[in-house]
């Protein structure tokens, strides 16, 4: 296979990657010991646990995954019904992902044979033309294709080849490989003008962006071609959905109550270049910008690109929360409005922001932006890694930024707000999401553009780079995100020309850059600083930034955060619990400049930074026992010393009351 | 029929009273010049108009009433299908009672024959043994009570009963009372603790308070004695609605999607006297304590009436708007939890309101307390008229006390807040409901405890009162709600000794009182004043309350108000309007101590009172206009002088943001 289509003019090449760092190899090992195993008996229905379906309080013990068991029955080895979500195969996949991705860190020959075994069951569940899925067919092949704006099946299709395509790069498995191939020509046969195939796309955008990996990984143009195809008759045609619904002749619903939907939530009201906010169903707006930057970059569409500018720039500048969460409204885990942004009824969905991430990432290889690698941070460290407890086992759907746990047992409005993080989902979407990303975490370290070398995320890690065929080890260490000092190690086996650039966060109001001992004075261009030079061996760049405590407004627009503060250090959003502050957070007010102190605290979830401040606390009178309203009840307060934790911390100890956004003086 | 059991023992009788008054007569004339004719065109399916599906966007101008074709259709003069609602046969009864109350107002000839000719469907309507629902009568006979959860039958027969007796009281139409009374009897044959019959109760409170109105009327004790039982019975076996679900065989719901609601709900989870807090559906609860209220007095029953107490308090003392509205959550159109009151996201339905007003009367003639009385005038200033447009003839389901249009078309979880009365619902139980309470206002005037003439509402109007056999000319004069003299002529034929107390609203922070020309100093009792003394023609007692603007705080508690402040002018809430202040009312800030001015402007609205100050406006830099979050932008504030209209004007001009609580320095 060739991999001869390459857009990038750059003769900078990153080799290898090892992230030696200490917050993440914790995430890593979880994932490799508690996620990937534990998933692995979910799926085949060996774990004892509580499964939660979500939106629903009641939990179910007995359901189960069956996604293996599916494969199986598809496959011929086993007799039965399908059983679960349309979409449960795209759990293996994330799993089988996550796999290829945790083996890249550390080698598991058993894993690998395990993994090696699904690609096995696959192939064989796959159907002599290249179609896999095992809800059609197994239940109703009948009507394969029919109904793509709820069937999920090119959804499906795009998660295995993401899966493929990773299992290939660390595995070089050529099955996992083909089958991949396969299922793509599959959909190239099916999809496209020419008459007599389907000129339409799937509800749920996901194959746009692995269609555009495969072709990355085989260099077959084609493949780019089918994921330019979906992307720009994408909204094209309104009727399509409405068309399929009314020819369908199945008995039953594909997903009870999606009928309804609007064309908006599938991002399918328009077509894509008309698109200028970002609207509808959360998850799929970011799977689709994601392949739109990607594909933008790979073919140069400079009209995509404009038109990913936009859609980011309606994220990030009018609908995020400053967690890096997305989604305000969980009727449809949707986009509302510009500065909509609710901190007790939103939606926030873990995999929401991993896609953000992943939309981040695509535009960083379009053009060096701060903007995208800040948000990137965001979303990581904060709206995502809330999605896991820090015993990797419990995961949250949603990541609110406010949570009173009697309003999320009497207001049916908030009830998806869980206060603790249950163990498993019926729609278990964001788990394994989560574990292929923080084991894929090493390929969003750099980012390459002309001869430069840009710097997204700071964590120890060390990685070969090829300039000109000049070998480079290239090595960064830090105690980041605690400690804002990250030292370059710059180890050419030659002296080599070529940029190193590195990120000023937005959250870093100063900074100080010292190249072999010496301060550097440059100010950065669009969030980097670039240092263009001869590299030598041994050469050592020291970039410190600012770590102090930050107090963050939000747009005065933004109604649920008016008169109120945020508080950051370093990448982390940090907030108020119960256990540690007492209840009624809200009552809790942060007068103008007193001086926050951090420490960092080895004894709190195995070593974490909190931030203390002497506060205020609004007095509830006695007089207030008995009345709603008063005239004549002035306010009073007290002192109070609050303590903040990072936002990705909460919910890990007694189930209580959180804050991120709190009230100012 | 006897009207022999009465418990009061008061010598007093209100004979008569005329409400003289501009502010409501303005009300009583749009009832029966257009809401009464408008509501009979509707159940005729005459009228042109647009039916808006509740909770739905869509309008279906298709749709329509079909009420009076029912029971067409059920006494046999038509054939046909049931069309509408399981309970639309209520509308109908709504607007008899509403023709029953006017016709004492103001009495027309063609419109009691009209009635009467209502009256006499009804009959022709009416099964041999009483029954009386024409749904059940055309569709599923041998559902009959069978599926009392949803079925609603109880509920149409308490609406009957409860038209019946003001019809008979204003027409002597002893047919609506025979009906009435064959209906009771109906039921009493076929629910009780006698073996063979049902032990089990509606799942919407109403035939409660209507056995208990009819006891009233027709002296048969056995009414009371069933309402009775219904209360007592509710809430005991948490089973009842369960079983009769399970043994249901009807082929369909008899309303879709109510079967998941928790036995709460219904105020079904408990016996009703352990009923701690006010939980489920907040219309069912008011009608509930109603009738509870209403048998604890007549059958003099001191558990009952601490009952009443107990759930009154978790109403108002922790979970009522300052507008009298009820219910925090549309999901349910329920109540949630002490202290949240969310502004923008509650149902505040209108009739909730309603039904509070008939909870408070009852509870005062139980007691005297000011709580009482100040609640029915809250709930009856604010939350009930605001949901009626100026016009008439539009009308709001849900109340809220904060409007951002843009939420409600975004937002699904706000897409039940209306920015505009629609003209009608799918569901009309609102608009008839508010008929019949504007024309039964002379009902909750005054109340008589003992020898003492309790005056709960103030407005022109005067009454005829026989005091041990002497005749009492009492009238009100006054300019309320505008202003707050209030002149009472108190004219006895010849001298006689009573009480006559006066309330002094809680928002009247101080108060003058004048008897015929000498200022009497009193301090008020439970919210009243009492002039006890022998009374001489031409006394003169002249109130005189305070009538300045207020500022009221909520409870801390309240998360939704804190640093908020409601502006009160007499019993008026009163609000902002983007049509008066602009855009972006949140950003408005009522800084301290600066002087309101009332000015009373004919222009607006037929007249009304408007209440001015020079506030601030916070300022959005337009280095916001591209970022969500800053660290570096202070806030900045300019004047802007800003315009309050009585809440219950609100949306009576072009559509745009409204606020109730605005945001104090």
């Amino acid at each position: 296979m060739s991999q001869t289509y390459v857009k990038n003019s750059s003769s900078i090449h990153i080799q290898e990657l090892q992230i030696t760092d200490q917050f993440w190899s914790r995430y890593l090992e979880i994932v490799r010991k508690e996620m990937i195993p534990y998933q692995w008996n979910v799926l085949n229905d060996k774990a004892d646990i509580t499964i939660v379906k979500e939106r629903n309080d009641e939990t179910i013990p007995s359901e189960k995954s069956h996604a293996i068991e599916n494969f199986k029955i598809a496959a011929g080895l086993k007799e039965g019904r399908h059983y679960g979500w349309v979409f449960q195969d795209s759990d293996v996949y994330k799993w089988l992902e996550a796999v290829a991705c945790s083996l890249h860190h550390t080698y598991d020959e058993a894993l690998k044979e395990l993994a090696d075994e699904v690609i096995d069951l696959l192939e064989l569940a796959q159907e002599k033309d290249g179609y896999l899925n095992t809800y059609f067919s197994i239940e109703e092949p009948e009507r394969r294709f029919k109904m793509l704006a709820e069937s999920h099946e090119l959804y499906c299709a795009g998660h295995y080849i993401e899966a493929a395509v990773a299992y290939y790069e660390t595995t070089k498995n050529e099955k996992a490989l083909r089958v991949a191939c396969l299922l793509a020509d599959c959909i190239d046969a099916n999809f496209g003008h020419e008459s007599g195939k389907i000129k339409g796309y799937d509800g749920h955008e996901e194959i746009e962006l692995a269609l555009a990996k495969l072709h990355q990984i085989t260099g077959e143009r084609k493949y780019l071609e089918l994921s330019k195809f979906f992307l720009y008759e994408r909204g094209t045609d309104p009727t399509f959905f409405e068309r399929q619904r009314k020819e369908d002749t199945g008995k039953r619903a594909v997903i009870e109550g999606m009928s309804h939907r609007p064309l908006s939530y599938y991002q399918a009201h328009k077509p894509i270049l008309d698109q200028e906010s970002a609207e509808g169903h959360a998850v799929r707006l970011v799977y689709l910008c994601t392949a739109m930057a990607d594909v933008a970059y790979l073919s140069d569409d400079k009209e995509m690109l404009e038109a990913c500018r936009r859609l980011w720039k309606s994220i990030v500048n009018k609908r995020m929360y400053i967690t890096g969460g997305i989604g305000s409204t969980v009727d449809g885990e949707a986009f509302t409005s510009d500065y909509d942004l609710p901190n007790d009824t939103m939606y926030c969905e873990t995999c929401a922001s991993i896609g953000l991430i992943f939309f981040a990432y695509n535009m960083l290889k379009n053009e060096a932006n701060g903007s995208y690698a800040d948000t990137l941070e965001r979303a990581l460290y904060n709206s995502v890694i809330s999605g896991m407890a820090l015993d990797g086992k419990h995961f949250f759907y949603v990541n609110p930024l406010e949570v009173k746990p009697e309003n999320s047992e009497t207001d049916p409005g908030k009830s998806h707000v869980k206060v603790t993080r249950p163990e498993w989902f019926g729609c278990a979407c964001c788990p394994p999401n989560l574990a292929r990303l923080l084991t894929s975490l090493n390929k969003y370290i750099y980012t390459i553009q002309d001869d430069i070398i840009y710097t997204n995320l700071y964590l120890a890690n060390q990685t070969s780079v090829i300039v000109k065929d000049i070998h480079i080890n290239l090595r960064q260490e830090t105690n980041y995100p605690w400690d804002g000092d990250i030292k370059f190690h710059i180890q050419p086996d030659a002296p080599a020309t070529f940029g190193l650039a590195v990120r000023i966060p937005s959250w870093s109001k100063t900074f100080k850059l010292i190249l072999n001992g010496v301060e550097i004075n440059e100010t950065s261009n669009n969030g980097f600083i670039t240092i263009f030079r001869e590299w030598q061996c041994n050469d050592e760049l020291v970039l410190s930034l600012d770590m102090s405590v930050q107090e963050w407004a939000a747009n005065p627009n933004v109604r649920a955060d008016l008169n109120k503060v945020a508080i950051q250090r370093g990448p982390f959003i940090y907030c108020l619990e119960e256990v540690d502050n007492g209840e009624n957070l809200h009552l809790i007010r942060i007068p103008k400049n007193r001086p926050f102190s951090y420490r960092f605290d080895n004894t709190l979830f195995g070593g974490v930074g909190i931030i203390e401040v002497n506060a205020e606390k609004r007095l509830v009178q006695k007089e207030w026992d008995n009345q709603l309203y008063s005239m004549d009840l002035d306010e009073e307060y007290e002192d109070k010393k609050v303590t903040f934790i990072p936002y990705f911390c909460w919910a890990n100890r007694s189930p209580g009351e959180m804050l991120v956004w709190a009230a100012k003086e």
